[in-house]
């Protein structure tokens, strides 16, 4: 199968101007430049990360490219190019092959990624895909988790929370929404909300060396959240801060630069929910005072 | 558990200065350079690929690195940074991702390699490693599979076949060898024996617009393929085109540029087996005239 399909996935993938070489050597070839490259690798299992004979392949493979393409815009970066890697089962492994890959440059194509290699298997397992996204960001301006200082406002995109019931496989990757905060040059620190608010901000903090306090009235909580809590015995606060695989952005504003954050981009609220702070650890501001936050949310391992 | 995984790993990889942001956020970060980038990826599966309670997790490490910086040195390439993806059975995650790791490790510090990032997941199915290499080359120096032209001398370097028996998995990947090559700059295209001699030689004339007539007893013969055809019913020469994962290295070099070519480099021979020709596919060179040879070799999917 391997040769057909890579001859077919290479005729389908589009030639940007930056990869010199794309599938069919031993490697792709990606031309030199002065910016930074910016990497991020994912694999997602199936019955793990999606349910194959639920979502099917195509749906997959947007998945899989929108959690890195999610991960390039936390760091404020444009896409370059992806290697797509598959482990495929042997009873469909062609049909599974092209449903994947179909999604895959589905969402390439309206991101304008190139897919510029990979590498297909096949085994008796389940369904693994791995993917790997190259961007690139000017010297030195990447955004990073280590950025936030106390006084910096606590922002983020969209509403949380209730992913499991679809946004997670069908989210936008906030890419476009991360070029228009870029040109605006108003973010310390960013990271996108994939473990749940609660232990995304609290890596934040870790890395900044710094504490963060929540207006906890201020989470935009999603729709599906209060759907969900109508089953879960939780509350839509509860699955705000703690579902993972919401896939906004979290980002850190320096107070004197929140005035030019637009309420929000192409119809993405941005919301400030509160404020990093010198003591740390995660605080929860309410009009009693302030109580210590656990943090939450779901880790997949 | 990855949580202090991923501590770990951060605290045993080593620092090297093309990488300015490691694992531990989003992304990675590579210094920008004139230089072409050069990748590849390649996921390998228990049972597959490797057999987990047979070899262990730390030749799996081993083989996972050594594949891909076998493809970074088939182009030329120098290695700049790794990123490595595991997806581990639930039963023993935590030990088997350091078994992996200090192998590949182990592999990064001979080869002045630096793991970059990754991602790590718990599931319900077997072990599957993936790993996205990065590599530089001058700007338009890569070797490419494309470049042999008829009259190019096909050298093969090492001994090939019946790498089955230990081989595929303790193999030292051609890199400090091509490094040399290119200094001297006689190498018109180049590949790794991953497939098999007959298949990998087969797609470097596809490439290249062209055929190859090979010297069958010419061709250099492991001594673990002389020991598998006692008990295989095929020959050991069988085993020296049709075997895959050698992986040692396939090169064009034109023919006045053949006296340049080294008898051995660091005790590595590097034979002339044949040479390129006009006329398509793939003959074998014999006392009695030439004869087609059929593409054999050993394709996983």
């Amino acid at each position: 199968m391997e040769h057909s399909f890579i001859a077919w996935a290479k005729q389908r993938s589009s030639k940007l101007p930056q990869v010199k070489l794309g599938i069919g050597d031993d490697c792709a070839l990606l031309a030199g430049s002065a910016e930074d490259s910016v990497v991020t690798t994912d694999s997602l299992c199936d019955g793990t990360h999606f349910i194959l004979s639920e979502c099917g392949g195509r749906r997959a493979g947007r998945k899989l490219l929108g959690v890195s393409l999610s991960d390039l815009a936390s760091m404020g970066a444009t896409p370059v190019a992806v290697f797509l890697s598959l482990c495929l089962p042997r009873a469909a492994a062609g049909d599974i092959a092209s449903e994947v890959f179909e999604g895959v440059l589905e969402m390439a194509k309206e991101y304008e990624v190139s897919i510029a290699g990979g590498d297909t298997n096949v085994w008796d397992g389940p369904l693994v895909l791995n993917l790997t996204a190259i961007g690139k960001v000017e010297p030195d301006k990447a955004w990073r988790r280590s950025g936030a200082k106390p006084g910096d406002a606590i922002v983020v995109t969209g509403v949380l929370g209730g992913s499991i019931l679809g946004k997670h496989l069908d989210f936008e990757p906030r890419l476009r929404l991360a070029k228009k905060l870029k040109e605006l040059d108003i973010v310390s620190a960013a990271t996108d909300i994939s473990d749940g608010l609660g232990i995304d901000l609290l890596n934040v903090t870790v890395a900044s060396r710094c504490g963060a306090e929540v207006h906890l009235q201020k989470i935009p909580i999603s729709e599906a959240a209060s759907r969900l809590a109508q089953s879960s015995g939780n509350s839509p606060l509860d699955h705000a801060i703690g579902d993972g695989e919401d896939f906004e952005l979290l980002l850190a504003i320096p107070k004197e630069k929140l005035p030019l954050l637009p309420a929000e981009i192409d119809g993405v609220p941005l919301t400030p929910i509160g404020e990093f702070v010198s003591r740390t650890g995660l605080w929860s501001k309410e009009r009693g005072g302030v109580k210590q936050l656990p943090p939450r949310g779901y880790v997949h391992s």
